[in-house]
């Protein structure tokens, strides 16, 4: 039993206990998120704007009519950090799903400004645990999706449709497109080197005139690459 | 409010009331795993062994000594079914793991045979719910690797080491050596085609003269790629 030590019954019954009195505070929360973000690379001569890579944690959009049947009436998004581009940010409202296996994922954060959808990202890691098979598309796209049943501290909705696994994908605007020889809705690859490096295929160009150069990918993606750890990335056709 | 219904009062306290019991009943289970194996390609001329890729789920391996700590005196290993590699076997012996973060990860399965070593092997997911910053091995490599608390029904143990991320590999016997042309240790690639496409890096060949072509890669890489939608597999140097 080298390396190992055995615990004293004492030991187990405290560990046990803590255990028990946790998870009956609800303090026992499902699965992980992490928000990672890769270090922009040197820049190539003529590139308008530095190669970004965000990882995505689970997160919801919502309606402003969604939003007051969760917060109450009147109930607006508060800024909790803004997020990479312009006028985008993280709120400080927090949902919990609520899965067909009668799972739960608390402290879902809402990303603002509110949308004319309502709409729930998660990685299929989240959606094997909470019993939901995730369609991959791009944001906005809900013709087939699955819904769900989401809690806020005033209310609970169940949305019909507009759970998805986000297609990874990287916002550009005109000035990147032209740079990297691409358009709209083209699929593009992103290399990450690194101990766990991996060539991300089919990487979805989604254009903005407002929004400068930035890659989205999923907390599975970005830990099978390990992002954190990454020594260099890649952008290209 | 489009695609969203308001659930009544009574709905809500229902919803709340099965979920705090199945808390309390401790069945909410944390993070998810998926077992997925992707579909042999075609062999190529003299190809030895298909290839074959299955995602590893986390898992442990144990000694006897500290399976008959966790299941009682004189416990063996009992096959629940076979894994691809002869001899080798998920067993019916579940654990709980507790983490740092006072967080469990509940019906953790053995793996057998009994190994000379206590391993715990978790995905980054994992790693970063139970608070445990998972280092990249190879199975067996302990050297500077954390512990964990691995509770069984009959007693608990805690080890000072073995807590992993396997790193991506691929197991070969010397024929598949001879058909890919590489040697133990090298590193390939592997090419996953279909809608989350990805081309993984630095998958370690391992050499043992027992064993049949197989990679393995953990469930974040095996969700990342979608290998259940994979059209296609390729390794290669």
């Amino acid at each position: 039993m080298a390396g190992s030590s055995v615990l004293e019954r004492r030991d187990v019954e405290r560990l046990v206990r803590e255990v028990l009195t946790q998870k009956m505070r609800g303090a026992i929360a499902p699965p992980p998120s992490r928000e990672a973000t890769g270090r922009p690379t040197p820049m190539r001569s003529g590139q308008p704007n530095p190669l970004v890579v965000n990882v995505s944690a689970r997160h919801m959009h919502v309606t402003p009519a969604d939003l007051e049947v969760l917060f109450g009436s009147g109930a607006k998004l508060t800024k909790l950090k803004d997020l990479y581009q312009q006028g985008e940010f993280a709120s400080e409202q927090l949902v919990t799903l609520v899965g067909p296996r009668q799972r739960i994922v608390p402290n879902v954060r809402i990303l603002g400004p509110t949308r004319n959808y309502t709409q729930v990202e998660l990685s299929y890691t989240d959606g094997i645990y909470l019993g939901v098979d995730l369609p991959l598309r791009i944001s906005g796209n809900h013709e087939g999706t699955p819904g769900i049943t989401i809690l806020g501290p005033k209310g609970a909705i169940t949305v019909k449709s507009g759970v998805i696994r986000a297609e990874r994908h990287v916002h550009m605007s005109q000035a990147d497109m032209d740079f990297f020889a691409v358009k709209d809705g083209d699929q593009m690859k992103l290399k990450i080197d690194g101990p766990c490096g991996v060539l991300f295929d089919r990487v979805r160009v989604r254009y903005h005139p407002k929004v400068v150069l930035e890659v989205h990918i999923d907390t599975d993606e970005g830990n099978a690459c390990d992002l954190e750890s990454a020594t260099g990335m890649e952008l290209f056709k």
